[in-house]
């Protein structure tokens, strides 16, 4: 049909058209004027693909190979303790796809039999209860979309530029849909004791990771989640139950999920104590930091996704995220802070998920100094690193939200640079 | 740390008030009293699992292995020109994974170098324009998610119950996040002239699928989409690029995107003229019928989620979606009519968009027949088949969107039937 079309004279001549184009705004400065690409027909127009359900679960284009979680070697003992990082440069929207979610394990992937598998309630509850998955599905349930942060994201960076990379330095976040049962509606089923103030979420994990949830927080909107995106959990996110804790640090969120005791105070367990608290700059520890407080990151351009097409029309975007509710701003600045631009926020805004920011720009070609400053619904701004090392000191780990920087040269290039 | 927790003694204690536990409420009715699966402890426990990143891509459970797109052999000639159905009985929320997305070929998957493709805009307009995908990066760009139905979605279904299956009833529909540059914005950078009322989309694959677009719909809200959930288009999905045409019938979303041809009346191809049309009772076809009417489905139970677990508490789930809108109200039937329930929404509701809907119910065990009638924000109430009969007659195609029936026999089984 295409033929009868764009007969051959008329395609030529629009060829010729096209390459005396002249500019008529971004659009036709961007565009390729006469490319001899589209006058060769190419292998996949003149050859039947694969039929449908040849692959009954998909996966990407082969040209897609290098969009992966990647980790550190050198940065633990070993890697059944350690981390993996979502590939942030190459992703684009909010939602991030479930085979490219950072993973942390404490002590590797539990590969659990869901038919065996069973959640237990103990502790200050009238009624002990047991559950298998099966029963868990007789429940009300709940679809909600929230961010997923490590508490050590960013971690690294307390110590001045060290990853040039926004997979390594930002890279402990997902963003996706959960489907599961209210806590509190598995917690009114156990009936919980006056006295009852604390939940101890724990997985079925070698490790037996664990952690203090409050009862508040338990009883608000927690969700015993048994999907992601639509489908089941990923054996590393917890297959088949994970506790979704919304805004709080990643290593409360339990995978694994088999049991939930309720208590009248804290557990105080190595992962909460020893691990996942702040140093403070006078040397003493905070006892609790929950919630993930508001952060920002340029995805691009960044190290990995340099400005490749030279001077002109350039999209910078990137990601936005609060533990405390959604981010209606973000500020964007190409000078180091001289001049700020509101970014345009896109797509659907939620209660502690991710948010997408953009900002377009004509790139004339010079060096550049890239920050964003997220604000979050609650009023709070984005610190400088600065100002978080005036409280927290510069020996911490966790909770390091302060604005990023990224230097641009004139060649494109960038890295992970500070300013003061 | 587990063991100080909860030492042998109390664990016996608690199994022995778990298997006394009487009924307060759905929950501990549910509930699973005295489970020996949880006083073992199970390989996973004990055995350390797979590092971080020994999956760079990561795929679901090999439990899962059965959550999988499905075709059927015998409804087309061959299978680069037919439909795999996504299994809409095992998801969960509103998001569709990647892997899980239908798909409807018209000659196989092409499989495009994206380095090599271009989209061409020509016909019509002052400056006719290619672009490479590196050069489309550098427009503005949306992300938005919007659901995709096939005009032949329960095409089977217009001579009564022939499937006994949500997964090939209804499994030819899916619900993504895309990320693409507004069509309207590449019209625009060419200078759509005056005589310009529709658009040629067409595209790479070897059938070069191609449907007309009116240019009030291609300057609204299309996108010339690069991503789904976050990352790249997958193969069958359209990589590199793809139009999504928000609310109109799937056969419009033209994939492997290559060619804009911007005209002045519609170009009347096979795919829209002797397919894709709507054959009334009076032996007329309709020309076009662009927008997918409200409809909405029961997944479970439904036959192939069957109630497996006998009377008492149970959930009922289903989808629902308007190209026209959002949909404010599900209302769901247990008793074929007699009795209607407003349906629990839940999860974002946004425009064209899917939408999830809960009915718990206390079930007794008795023979059921379920239904379910969207109603979408324009007022319009989704209708019952015979309804659309009268005015389509029964040998139709496309565009059944009437109630679906499913029969709930006192075992638990599910299957289609038809009530008048």
């Amino acid at each position: 049909m295409s033929k009868n079309l764009t007969p051959k004279p008329s395609r030529r001549a629009f060829l010729k058209g096209a390459a005396t184009v002249a500019a008529t705004g971004a659009g036709a400065t961007i565009a390729r004027a006469g490319d001899p690409a589209i006058t060769e027909l190419q292998p996949w127009m003149i050859t039947r693909g694969d039929g449908v359900a040849t692959r009954p679960y998909g996966y990407p284009a082969n040209q897609e190979s290098n969009v992966v979680r990647r980790a550190i070697p050198w940065l633990t003992a070993d890697d059944i303790s350690s981390v993996s990082f979502t590939p942030l440069h190459q992703l684009n929207g909010t939602i991030t796809p479930n085979g490219l979610c950072f993973e942390r394990h404490h002590s590797g992937i539990a590969e659990i039999e869901p038919d065996i598998h069973r959640l237990m309630i103990n502790g200050l509850v009238e009624t002990p209860l047991v559950f298998t998955v099966a029963d868990l599905m007789r429940f009300p349930r709940e679809d909600r979309v929230y961010f997923l942060e490590c508490a050590a994201n960013s971690g690294m960076e307390w110590r001045g530029p060290q990853m040039n990379s926004v997979q390594f330095t930002h890279g402990m976040i997902h963003n996706v849909m959960y489907t599961g049962i209210p806590l509190r509606t598995l917690l009114h089923a156990a009936g919980v004791k006056t006295a009852g103030k604390w939940v101890l979420a724990e997985g079925a994990d070698a490790a037996k990771m664990a952690r203090s949830i409050p009862m508040e927080k338990a009883l608000d909107d927690c969700l015993v989640a048994f999907a992601m995106n639509g489908e089941s959990l990923r054996p590393e996110q917890g297959y088949p139950l994970r506790l979704v804790v919304p805004g709080f640090e990643g290593a409360m969120w339990i995978k694994w999920l088999r049991r939930l005791e309720v208590g009248d105070q804290p557990w105080h367990l190595r992962e909460e104590a020893n691990r996942y608290t702040d140093l403070l700059a006078n040397g003493q520890s905070r006892r609790f930091t929950f919630e993930m407080d508001a952060k920002s990151v340029i995805t691009s351009p960044s190290p990995e996704a340099p400005i490749a097409h030279g001077p002109g029309p350039t999209v910078l975007t990137g990601i936005a995220w609060s533990g405390r509710g959604t981010i209606p701003r973000v500020d964007v600045t190409l000078d180091g802070g001289i001049n700020w631009h509101m970014a345009r926020m896109s797509g659907p805004s939620t209660d502690r998920a991710l948010h997408r920011f953009y900002f377009e720009f004509d790139w004339d070609g010079s060096a550049l100094i890239l920050q964003s400053r997220a604000h979050d619904s609650t009023g709070y701004i984005q610190p400088t690193k600065d100002a978080l090392r005036d409280i927290r000191g510069s020996n911490s780990v966790y909770h390091n939200n302060g604005i990023q920087t990224w230097a641009v040269e004139n060649t494109g290039a960038v890295s992970n640079v500070e300013i003061s």
